[in-house]
């Protein structure tokens, strides 16, 4: 098992937190009109690099199924009714799909407008401003239209500390995430696609019920949700310090956060620009990168052009 | 401008049309239980070698925008609506999406299990036994869930032709393809994907109308769609000869399609078992190809995970 | 407290169950294509006679809320979202509703066409020849358009038990609700609207959870829904023999129903013709009935014009 | 054919109009906290008199049909799926709903919160106080959970004028209601339900095309909507004077209206208060009426309990 001593002993405070979602921001590093954020970090060239990972040719989903079905964290599941029609002696059969994709279930995609904290949005903007009721007019996730490829890179918590998955006790936390790459021989750099797993599908088989619900623990006026494991306020020092574009994971940020501000990691949005791809799917791709050996990828995904979006449902591949 | 004698001289008929769709069909070609279709033609090697045409790193969307408005090909527009949280001093939008998402308007993946004709669909299976009032359980969607991956080739017929786009007394040939293609001096391969390009966003300007509005001509107890220019049923032969996984249009198969059959070109979906992308947006793709003389490229898009759905809104990448 | 020792004592089989949904069913009393069913019993005349019970020109509303949010019974709660537009120095505010309304929480209307038994739909329909993916061709709610304006009769099954609701143990049976009236001292009459209280919302209070929600003691192969106190299979008599046409009820049939049979007292849609109105609200009317000492009122609803629905969401008026 | 000179030499003008959307207004009348406006109106004793009405026992519906297919005025088509599932040997339908009510299709209930001016919505409140994305919070729907039961009174337009419906040239004035209702020899009385029948069918059948469909003259900056016939600006002067409490009609306000006001029957609800009911069917109501030579009855609706909601598809009934 990997040396974790920092991991315990180390501290990321409120203070650390605050510093990073706004000393350490991004806001006017690509013009203070600016809507593509990080994504200003896949340059050609990256995109050329990234497609020059493909070696063995495998192409794995990220995408957990259409969350049709409740279930303690998907209390408004999504809709899926069928249509057919005759023509002639043939037919057709077509579906309608409805979706209120963010959350907890939905593999999907953060635009820019999506989150913000007292000091506003992405570059600054209001909330009053930018969100209406036909759509966002600023950070939409139509900006990023021509798709999100770059290199992707899994950092696999759960196989660096020998445990099945990251519990409660024992969030991931950035000075990790960088013993995580080390140990697996991998460097993370600007513009790439960051993907942490850290064993979301084996906790929900071990506890029986889905990550992320039961009770919260939550002090008074704080964030509200039940309590779930994940990524640690401190990832966002890894994060930014490591200039990616894209965060993916399975687990999100861990609840109750523990510095008592409406938004830790998920303040990756507003503070640096950056694509999450919440509620992957990684423990396909995680079997695969540990049986090759290899880490890093090809990673391409494109939200659906929702004009004035705030995200997207997406089924996010990693080419290998 | 290209010598296209032949293909005001060459006749595919109905029972060429049929001899395609039964005789040539790929039933059993990969088992009888099959689900992937003419993916199977999509090897590891494939995306290798799609990966290895990535040069320049431009990224390039091929989707039409969500349609959100109607209009006279978008009888039921797709549903957005917004909503808005707050948390502590921040907050968050978030948005539903529900879209019936087959038809004219938006670019969509079509499953296997979307059309048949009186024989069947794809792999001899019946409708009946298949299309449930909770999904299809044949040929639905999720079975193509690792994505679609491989060599994409645009064929650009007005650009051929020297015509800005195709009309409704200039169908596009099989025949034509073959010669696109040539003039192109790009060889369409077994697994490509093949993107044929009509024209249509300026068909539409020209028409003050949207392609495929209007007054239908097709005679009695034939489909009776709106006329709309497009690819004629022989566009089958060069579709099944080239054995290619995917095609990709934005000018779908012509109405009235002149041999009184229920589907031609669309029928590739159950007698080949190839992948169709409808509604594709292809001039911004284009006019990339036609700028840097060369027409093939990256070809990536993938499904919503919907099981048992009839196919999926998609926003599929040209990566050149 | 009310003598109830037959209630105890007296049997209501599998076989009576059958006999009451079989043999006593009212199948061609109407016409063999009669889609009105019970409805026919609600003459004009009855119109009239119940007109002539408004004298305090109270009107309470039988519904309960909208179920937008998820809990224990509401799994796929309603859609509600907003919008919002500008007309010149002014504006507007709208919205979407939608709803799923069947199951334990919308009060709602059941449409002929909703269940049916081995032996068929009301009047002898089969399913696979009335149900279409575009609604149902027989039964369908529309048919019903001109409302439900009848006598509407309320047995308090918890006051005359001195009881503050109906529990598990103790299901309301037929020869009860014949207890309940003759002690209230009203009558039901052919084509009234008989309206039973179980004390649904104090059942929910006192235990803390959603009348409906818990585990299911039903046998291997029987209906799989959670165990919940309401109406025996014995009312069927009641309901059959006072010849009402419409039953409106809080409780609906217990679970497990206890004759093994797919429907009970749901049966008397397709077995009697009867309109159901589930899921009402009744707290509100039981007390304004206690309180005045009368049981009997104008009752007034209508389905939304769906035409091919299944039934319809309501807001059920009694006046008195 | 009656006399309507009045109608064309009196005129009203935007200061008339302003008159009564200002110096007129029911702010306060009931309270400066009342959310139930008008209806104040309909009082126990009014609705013991609407149920007196009821006397050869007809019911009839003022709702046309739920607006699945789209047409030139249904932009946005209402929702309608199907389901369907197993209960051991038997089974049952259900379905979705889904509908963005407002409109010129759907017959449907305005709530108070549903239009506001310059100087604000009903009793004075600000739609940026009241409309929220989670619903509004002052004069929403669900106050009217109780429904709306009173005296209805048709003033059938074409009848009077000797005219198969209403036309652009001459709209609807407020005399003319004074006349219609005199020629009937009926009283509007204070918290009637007033509908206003101006022959909407005959007019689309005669057009061939739906009411309110084709072009709109209405001059830059005013509201933009197609040209309608409908009530002109004049019959708030008859509304309020005769206070009646609800108004229900097939056209509603007519395009271009002529003050360059945003609105002006319609402002109805948030001067005086008054519930609307919005594109009702009046033609099968008419014609009983007249055939009858009555044109009074009792009139009953109720909205769904939308919490938060701006108003309500409803299907409103006349009992004779």
């Amino acid at each position: 098992m990997a040396d974790t001593t920092s991991a315990t002993t180390r501290q990321f405070t409120r203070q650390d937190t605050e510093h990073y979602l706004r000393q350490r921001r991004n806001w006017g590093r690509w013009g203070d009109d600016d809507e593509l954020g990080a994504l200003n970090l896949i340059t050609p060239e990256k995109r050329v690099q990234a497609a020059s990972l493909v070696r063995t040719g495998q192409s794995v989903s990220m995408s957990r199924p259409f969350p049709k079905e409740p279930n303690a964290i998907n209390p408004f599941p999504a809709l899926h009714y069928m249509n057919r029609g005759v023509r002639q002696a043939g037919g057709s059969a077509t579906d309608f799909y409805g979706i209120a994709y963010h959350g907890m279930n939905s593999t999907h995609i953060d635009a820019l407008c999506h989150v913000w904290d007292e000091n506003g949005m992405y570059n600054g903007r209001k909330a009053d401003d930018v969100i209406t009721y036909k759509g966002a007019t600023f950070g939409q996730v139509d900006n990023w239209r021509d798709g999100i490829v770059t290199r992707g890179v899994l950092l696999d918590v759960p196989r660096f500390r020998g445990t099945p998955f990251v519990t409660q006790e024992t969030p991931v936390h950035g000075w990790e995430l960088e013993q995580v790459a080390k140990a697996q021989g991998v460097a993370v750099t600007p513009g790439d696609a960051l993907v942490v797993y850290s064993g979301r599908e084996e906790w929900s088989r071990d506890a029986g019920r889905p990550w992320g619900s039961g009770v919260s623990t939550a002090p008074e006026g704080q964030v509200h949700g039940p309590d779930r494991p994940g990524l640690h306020a401190s990832c966002l020092e890894f994060i930014r310090e490591s200039d990616v574009a894209v965060l993916v994971w399975d687990m999100m940020d861990m609840f109750p956060n523990g510095v008592g501000l409406p938004w830790t990691v998920h303040g990756s949005i507003f503070a640096f620009g950056i694509a999450l791809v919440d509620n992957a799917l990684l423990e396909p791709l995680a079997a695969i990168c540990a049986a090759e050996g290899r880490w890093d990828f090809m990673f391409v995904t494109s939200p659906l052009r929702v004009e004035g979006g705030t995200g997207s449902p997406a089924n996010p591949l990693a080419i290998l």
